[in-house]
């Protein structure tokens, strides 16, 4: 991944596939963008003719409630058509591959391509295939990347906490099987977190984690001492193969968020989580509706982010740079 | 299920769950804006832009044809965005609660859930817990209710025969299993039916069904004479645990609609029936194919109804009384 | 199938059944808008109020994903509403006839099907059953025909090599259990094609092929000597019973389009494609890509086709002859 697939050699931002490789001042303009539409949302008419007559093709190649529907409302709400396309229905089973899948579609003269698959890499190996007029934005690949989802928690964390600089974000769960981890702390570090701390059972840590610069704990006591930002990771049971946990119950009992462990952070300490959550299994449900938490407005967030991407890459950006 | 979770605080209707508690001069109103949207959808263009910018969710934890495309296609026509959830594409496969999948929806600003589930009593459920300016309209919960279609039901015998006073209406079939006969019940007592029978094999009788004041016949023939309206059940065969009646052969023998029985009752009589039909197991293909049955005027009158009912409680109704 | 089916007693087109009753001149009209709908495509706002306030059901009793998208891209560009109905979602699993499912969906007044069956002929039977004014779209059923294939087919053609009388088309492979091979011929003579081959082996040439007038070659390299235009059909492994073919290595050795074989064909061929494309099948990977290649094209011209065939049928089109 360089940025020369994702910003054209027009300074146009082309694709999003993963915000590495982004400058800060493009992720920051993303975020005053997306800001932008989190009024527009509670209007009554909830519809701008931004990107009327473009096409949006949702390509989930792995099953999605949450991230797709978001896309779809992100889409239809800033006036474009969404076809969506899940991988149950799919000519892969035909024996077709990913890229002439692509070629059909983008033969449609559609624009863009919403892609989630369960192979990392696979919306970068898109976006280098198509044409320029055709842009892919990457909504989850394998362990390797969930940008939107990135973005949208940093829009959440600025809404409340603006200075990247004073925070000690706490990452908390299963990172191992979590796109959603790294992207996160790529972001943070991007935006010049003061502290990245990652909180998680020994099993459940990749190797090499320590070389991204952030903290390793596996005592989350410890690991939530004065945190201003907590952001929960969804224990992916359905992804874990073999026995990486001894069991819910122990799990909760250890990496639990309770609202006494919550005592170790700072007063006014956000939570957050991507969902769906498992209550009671890495968070409780009196945390999880308290007032610290913010998951809600996560996910409202979470179609502003995807309006501020569409529109800045079917609409037109030219990066000042 | 109290009026107060139907109708809000400054007297405007917030849900449609159920037509019980409903007041007689709204459930009026409701028909007389439906009859409107019925010329309507014979323009050459059927599409107004009363709802633009609105977002209506089916979220659908039934599988269910005609009722989600009824109201898929009256959403469109009034220009709201659709966004679908079939229950095997949705989280809560991922061990999310009905609740936790309805707030994250509703976090995405989404103003209206058309909610259907086997759960008596959901649509209800959800209502208590969703912050005003959000609306549940229930297409049809477990065997208690399914108002959109005792309403379309009401609209059909009012188009032929408005004055319910005189009328004697027969509901013949599997009321145990049936969510459309006491709703239909309901509102054919609040218009002032003047006789409602039912018609039922013993085994599919509820318990305490006299107790709704209806007129029980376990004979067709003795039950259909001299009726004004006659509703066919559908016989509910995939909801049927155990042996409630004794073959479809035997059923339709007894119970089936055919031209000779429909003779008990008056010249002018109606025959109506909520679909799908099983022809030659509760009513004969001449009989729903014959000049008597107004089965597709049902049809169309669904999409109308739900055009009201998603118009009344999202584009803004005050109750005048 | 006669022409007073599709074309109405005021001369207008109102079902797209089948190019074979269909007067030349008015296929020719077909692929003229066509035409014009192509530069559109490219334009930054693909989006014309033509079918706006219309709906459109997409009726798939048979799965299919790029037909079924290509319909609904061309519809949504049209300013149609789109409804689409796979067989796994449809009430016919609860034993309602397909005519009672098109009665149900016609009453909701729906203006056009796009029917896809297993079925051969029921297009055609849902057409002689719905009132003048719903309109029959068939997007392919059993092995029958597909002729919106057939017209962007003619389309491809067209653009590149306008006199058709010149012309030598090849169509290679399993002809028996093609339908696009059917209504292609079909369309390839009501156009004036100056030869029609087919090439295949023995056991896929279904009896009573030479009727059609064309010439049968069992050799490829003999049947591709002097092609204008090529036809792979593909192999469709899905839908043969038995042993047809000895393995899928032999029919490549034999029958698969290869760069080496393509010198028997005139310099300029066309090698064209219905997709999904089997590489390594039906065709190398280098000629699918290779310059004589007009695959991707044909998809493009599909959604074009489309959008001439709704307009004409729902926009209005009086026959000149």
């Amino acid at each position: 991944m360089s940025d020369d697939i994702q910003i054209g050699t027009d300074g146009r931002l082309n694709h999003f596939i993963s915000l590495e490789e982004l400058p800060r001042e493009l992720i920051e303009e993303l975020l005053t963008t997306a800001d932008s539409f989190i009024d527009f949302a509670t209007r009554d008419t909830k519809k701008v003719p931004l990107l009327r007559g473009k096409t949006v093709v949702n390509l989930f190649f792995e099953p999605s409630t949450r991230t797709r529907t978001t896309f779809e409302i992100a889409a239809k709400r800033l006036s474009a058509d969404v076809i969506t396309m899940q991988s149950d229905g799919m000519s892969t089973t035909k024996g077709e591959t990913i890229l002439d899948t692509v070629s059909t579609l983008q033969a449609m003269h559609t624009d863009t391509f919403v892609v989630r698959h369960s192979f990392s890499g696979t919306a970068d190996l898109i976006a280098r295939h198509v044409p320029q007029h055709v842009h892919i934005i990457n909504a989850g690949d394998g362990r390797y990347s969930h940008p939107t989802q990135a973005l949208l928690d940093m829009l959440t964390i600025r809404q409340r906490k603006p200075n990247f600089n004073n925070l000690t974000v706490v990452i908390v769960g299963d990172v191992l099987h979590s796109r959603v981890a790294r992207s996160e702390i790529s972001a943070l570090k991007k935006l010049g977190a003061g502290e990245i701390r990652i909180v998680s059972p020994r099993t459940l840590i990749p190797t090499g984690l320590e070389a991204l610069g952030v903290r390793i704990f596996t005592d989350l006591d410890e690991g939530l001492k004065d945190a201003d930002v907590i952001v929960m990771l969804r224990l992916q049971l359905e992804r874990m193969e073999g026995q990486l946990i001894p069991s819910e119950r122990e799990y909760y009992r250890y990496y639990g968020l309770t609202e006494e462990r919550l005592k170790n952070a700072k007063p006014d300490v956000m939570v957050m989580h991507p969902g769906p959550i498992n209550r009671g299994l890495e968070i409780a449900s009196s945390v999880a509706d308290g007032s610290h938490s913010v998951i809600l407005s996560q996910v409202s967030n979470g179609v502003a982010v995807r309006m501020a991407v569409m529109s800045k890459i079917m609409g037109g950006f030219r990066q000042s740079g």
